[in-house]
C-alpha cells in the first residue's frame, strides 16, 4: 500500500514495541455516544479510557437542542398524560425513519426504549421536567421536558398509528443566559460525571488515527496523534468508535450524500469521517450513506399557519408536520425552494407566540393586497400561486386539508394583505449513514460477520434513521447504542 | 474472521500451491464492462483470461436495448447533422447526472469520446446506422442509430446547454424477429468476436469468489468456483472486476437503495454485489450508493401528448424530456405515483405513431366527459386536478408551459373526452453505485490511493452517473472505462 493507506489502514501489534496507555475498553470520541459507551463499560466492570479529539467532553451533542427520542410509555409520557405503546412507536420509527430501516434494531431500540430512559434518567442523573409543551416549534422554548419531535400527530402517521410525543428533553438551565446550559449540555453533563464517578478516564486532544490489529484480525487498540506525536493505546477487550458523522468531509459528503454539500448543520468540523475510514479500511460494511437529517430554517410558528409553496407555486407538504420532514422534503424532492404565502392576520398570530428560535422568524420579502399581485412579485409563474391559493381556500373555508391531511385547527383560509417569505436554500443538516453495525453495536465486515474487537455507536454508524429523521433519534441511538458497545465491548 | 468472512475476504497467494489458470491479465465478467476490459487489455499485448459467471457471454449489455451515451461532435452526430462539443457534453452530464457527479471522469469521458466512438465502430466493428429517430420513445422501433437519451432537449438544460443526441445504438438486426439481436447484442457480438480474435481466452461457469493478494497487499489473482469446485487463476499483472450492479442483492439494495426494493429492472440475477464486496473487503471505498437508473413504465409517445399528475393531481415534470427522468421524479420525488391525463384526440394519436414499446401502450383505466367527473373518479381530492388542468390549458393556449417549460410543439389545451391511465408504482430500475474508482479504472482504497493490482468498470464501479440518468451511459462509462481498465491492468 502506498503512504495514505499506510496511514488510515490498520497497523499490526507486532510492530508496536510499546503501549503509551491501556485499558480494558477504548472508546473514541467523548459525544453522546462516546459517553454512553464508557458509562456501559463501566457498568459493566471495565477499566475504560475515553480518547478525546477537542479539549473537552460533549461533542456536537453539548451543543445541541439536547432531545432523545424514547417512548413504549416513559415515566415522563405517563407524567405528562399520554399513553405509548412499544408497538405505536415501532410502526412510527418504521415508516417514518424509512425507506429501509434496519428492523431489529428498531425492535431493540423500541423494546429498551423504557430501560434506557430510567438508565439515562434514575442510572446518569439526567433531568426530565414532567411538563409537555403543544405548540409549534424545533424545542420548547422553556424547560419543558416532552414534546412532538417527529410528525407523530400529523399527517400521514396519525391516521394509522396512535400518536405520542417522543422527544424527551434534558431539564435546561438558564437557556437564555448561556447556550452552554441547553438540553444537550444539560444530557452531556450528567453523563461525563457519570462516567468520572465510575472512575472513567479520558485523555483529551487525542486524535485516533488508526486501528490495531492482532495476527488473527481482532482490533486490539489504537494508535492516535497528540500534538504531532504518536501515541498507542492498548485496548484489552475492545474498541468503540464514536467519534461523529461525515458531515465535515467535503469528499464523503459529495461521494454520499451530495446534496448537503455546503450546508453541514448541527454537526461540528471534528465530524470528519475519520472513523468509518478506519473501520472500512478493515472490510467494514456501511449502510444509508446518503441518508440526512435536514433542518428547515423557519419558526414552524410562522408556518403553520400559512401554506408552503415550491418552486412553482405547488404546496408540497402538510405545514403541521415535524419541520425536519419539511426540511427534507424541500431539500430532497423540491429542489430546495420553497416560500412560504401568509397572510398578515396568520403572520401577526404567528409572531405572538412563544418559540425558541426567534432568529427562524424572518421577515415578509413580498406583500400584496391579492394572490395574483404576491405571484407576480415572487416571480412563479401566472395563475400558479392562484390555483394554489384559491385550492386551498376551498377546502380550508369546511376546515380541511384533503391534499396533505394538516390538521383542522391549522387550516383556515388565507386573506389578504398576503405575504411572501423567501425561504429557499434555507436547509441544512448533518449526515445519517455510516458503518454498519449489530444490534450490539458490534461492526459488521461486509461478509455480514462482526469485526472482532470494534464496535460503534452514534453519527459513524448507521443507527435507526435508514432516509427519514425524527428530532431525538440521533442522541437517542447514540446514546441508546453506545451504552450497548460498551457493554458488548466489556464482555470481550 | 469467522467464516463468512474467510470466504469474501482475501487470500492470502502463500496457502495457494497451484494455480489451475494464469494470464497476464483476469477479466471477472463477460458483459461489456468485461468485454471492453478484456480487448483494452489484448491491444496492448496482454495476455488474457475472462472468466464468466452464466454459460455465454452477454451479461445485461446483450439484453439492452444497446445505447452508448457518446458525443463531442461524433462521425454519427455529423453525419445526422447534428453539431456537439465537449464542452456541452460536460455541461450537459455534469448537470443532468449529478449532484455529486466525479468531475475528472466526466472530464475524460467527454474528451475520449470520440475516439470511443472509432474504437468501437472501426477497431471492434460495432454498426451505428447513420438516421436519427426524432420522435418521443425509449429507443427507436426500427435501426436508426441516433436518439435523444438524456432530456437534453427538454427543460431545463436546453435553455443553457446547446442541445444535442447522444445515444448511439448498434444498427439491430431482425429487431421484431428476435430479441436476442438488438442494439445490446449487437454491441457485444462485436465487443466478444474482437476478444476472441486478439486471442483472449474465456471460461464460462466461473464463479469468482475472492480475490488473492500477495504479501505486499498487491492483487495477483482470484479464487473462483466451478460446479462448485475450487479454481485458482493467477494474475501477472492485473485483475479487472466488471461483474455488474447490486441491483439483485436485496441486503445491499436494502441498506443503500431501498427505494428499489423489489423492483430491479434491465438487470440479472448475477448481479449480487459480489465484486463490490470483496473489494471492500480489501479497504476498498464505495461511491453514490443510493443513485439509481430508474425507468418509467409507459409509451413516451403517449404520456408527452398529456400531462402527468401525482397522488395530488399536481403536475410535476416536462413531459417532453427523457423518461427515465421522468422515472425519476416519480419514484423519488413523489411516491411512485403517478396518472396520466389525457384527451382522447392525444391518446389516439399517440396510439397511432410508430413505438418501441408497444407493451407500455397502457389502457386508460377512468374516462370521463369532464375533468371534475374524472377526478372524482380516481378519488383526487375535489378541485385539485381542476386546478392543474385549467392552469396548463391557460398557458397551453397561449402555446407555454410556464411551469416545467414543456416544449411549444407539446404543448395542447387538453380537451374532452378525457382520460387518466393508472401509472402508480409502473416504475423499476439497476442499481449506479458501486466501488469509487479513478479515471484509470483503479479501484480506490479509503485512503484514496489505488488498491495496486486491482481495477474495475462498470456497474459494480460508481461511473460517471451521481444521481442522475441517461441512456446509454451505463454502456458508455462501462465500455469507455472498462477499455482503460484494461488498459491499465496490461500496462502494470
Amino acid at each position: 500500500m502506498a503512504s495514505n493507506s499506510d496511514e488510515i489502514g490498520p497497523r499490526s501489534a507486532t510492530t508496536i514495541e510499546h503501549w503509551d496507555h491501556e485499558a480494558d475498553v477504548v472508546v473514541a470520541g467523548f459525544g453522546v455516544a462516546g459517553a454512553a459507551a464508557a458509562v456501559g463499560a463501566a457498568q459493566e466492570g471495565a477499566n475504560v479510557l475515553v480518547l478525546e479529539r477537542t479539549g473537552g467532553w460533549g461533542g456536537a451533542a453539548a451543543m445541541a437542542g439536547g432531545f432523545v427520542y424514547l417512548g413504549g410509555g416513559t415515566p415522563l409520557q405517563k407524567a405528562c398524560g399520554f399513553d405509548d405503546t412499544v408497538d405505536a412507536m415501532k410502526a412510527f420509527m418504521t415508516a417514518a425513519l424509512g425507506p429501509g430501516v434496519d428492523e431489529e434494531k428498531i425492535d431493540a431500540y423500541c423494546e429498551g426504549s423504557v430501560d434506557h430512559y430510567h438508565w439515562l434518567a434514575d442510572d446518569c442523573g439526567v433531568p426530565f421536567k414532567e411538563s409537555f409543551w403543544g405548540e409549534p416549534g424545533w424545542e420548547p422554548p422553556g424547560d419543558d421536558g416532552l414534546q412532538y419531535t417527529g410528525g407523530e400527530n400529523a399527517a400521514p402517521f396519525n391516521a394509522t398509528i396512535p400518536p405520542a410525543p417522543r422527544g424527551h428533553v434534558p431539564q435546561m438551565q438558564d437557556k437564555h443566559v448561556s447556550a452552554e446550559k441547553g438540553g444537550g449540555y444539560m444530557l452531556m453533563k450528567p453523563l461525563t460525571d457519570k462516567a468520572a464517578e465510575l472512575g472513567v478516564r479520558s485523555l483529551y486532544d487525542m486524535r485516533v488515527q488508526r486501528l490495531v490489529t492482532d495476527e488473527a484480525g481482532v482490533v486490539v487498540g489504537v494508535v492516535a496523534k497528540r500534538y504531532g506525536t504518536e501515541v498507542t493505546v492498548r485496548a484489552r477487550r475492545g474498541v468503540v468508535l464514536a467519534t461523529g458523522s461525515f458531515a465535515y468531509n467535503d469528499t464523503m459528503v459529495r461521494s454520499f450524500a451530495p446534496r448537503l454539500v455546503g450546508r453541514p448543520a448541527a454537526s461540528i468540523e471534528e465530524h470528519d469521517g475519520r472513523a468509518i475510514r478506519m473501520a472500512q479500511a478493515l472490510g467494514a460494511d456501511l449502510a444509508h450513506m446518503d441518508a440526512t437529517e435536514v433542518a428547515f430554517f423557519c419558526d414552524p410558528q410562522l408556518f403553520i399557519r400559512g401554506i408552503l409553496v415550491n418552486g412553482r407555486g405547488q404546496r408540497y407538504i402538510n405545514e403541521d408536520t415535524y419541520p425536519g420532514r419539511v426540511g427534507q422534503a424541500t431539500l430532497i424532492e423540491n429542489h430546495n425552494e420553497a416560500f412560504l404565502i401568509i397572510d398578515e392576520v396568520a403572520y401577526e398570530e404567528g409572531m405572538s407566540r412563544p418559540t425558541a428560535t426567534q432568529q427562524l422568524r424572518h421577515q415578509p420579502r413580498w406583500v400584496a393586497e391579492t394572490v395574483e399581485e404576491l405571484e407576480a412579485e415572487i416571480g412563479l409563474p401566472a395563475g400558479s400561486l392562484q390555483a394554489t391559493v384559491e385550492l386551498y381556500n376551498r377546502h380550508a373555508a369546511e376546515g380541511t386539508d384533503p391534499l396533505f391531511g394538516k390538521k383542522p385547527e391549522w387550516v383556515r383560509p388565507i386573506g389578504s394583505p398576503i405575504a411572501a417569505i423567501d425561504l429557499r436554500g434555507m436547509t441544512g443538516g448533518f449526515t445519517l449513514g455510516g458503518l454498519r453495525t449489530s444490534v450490539n453495536s458490534e461492526v459488521l465486515h461486509v461478509s455480514g460477520d462482526p469485526i472482532p474487537g470494534l464496535f460503534a455507536a452514534g453519527r459513524c454508524t448507521s443507527g435507526v434513521c435508514a432516509g427519514g429523521y425524527a428530532s431525538g433519534a440521533s442522541l437517542g441511538d447514540g446514546s441508546f447504542f453506545g451504552r450497548r458497545a460498551g457493554r458488548a465491548a466489556a464482555a470481550c
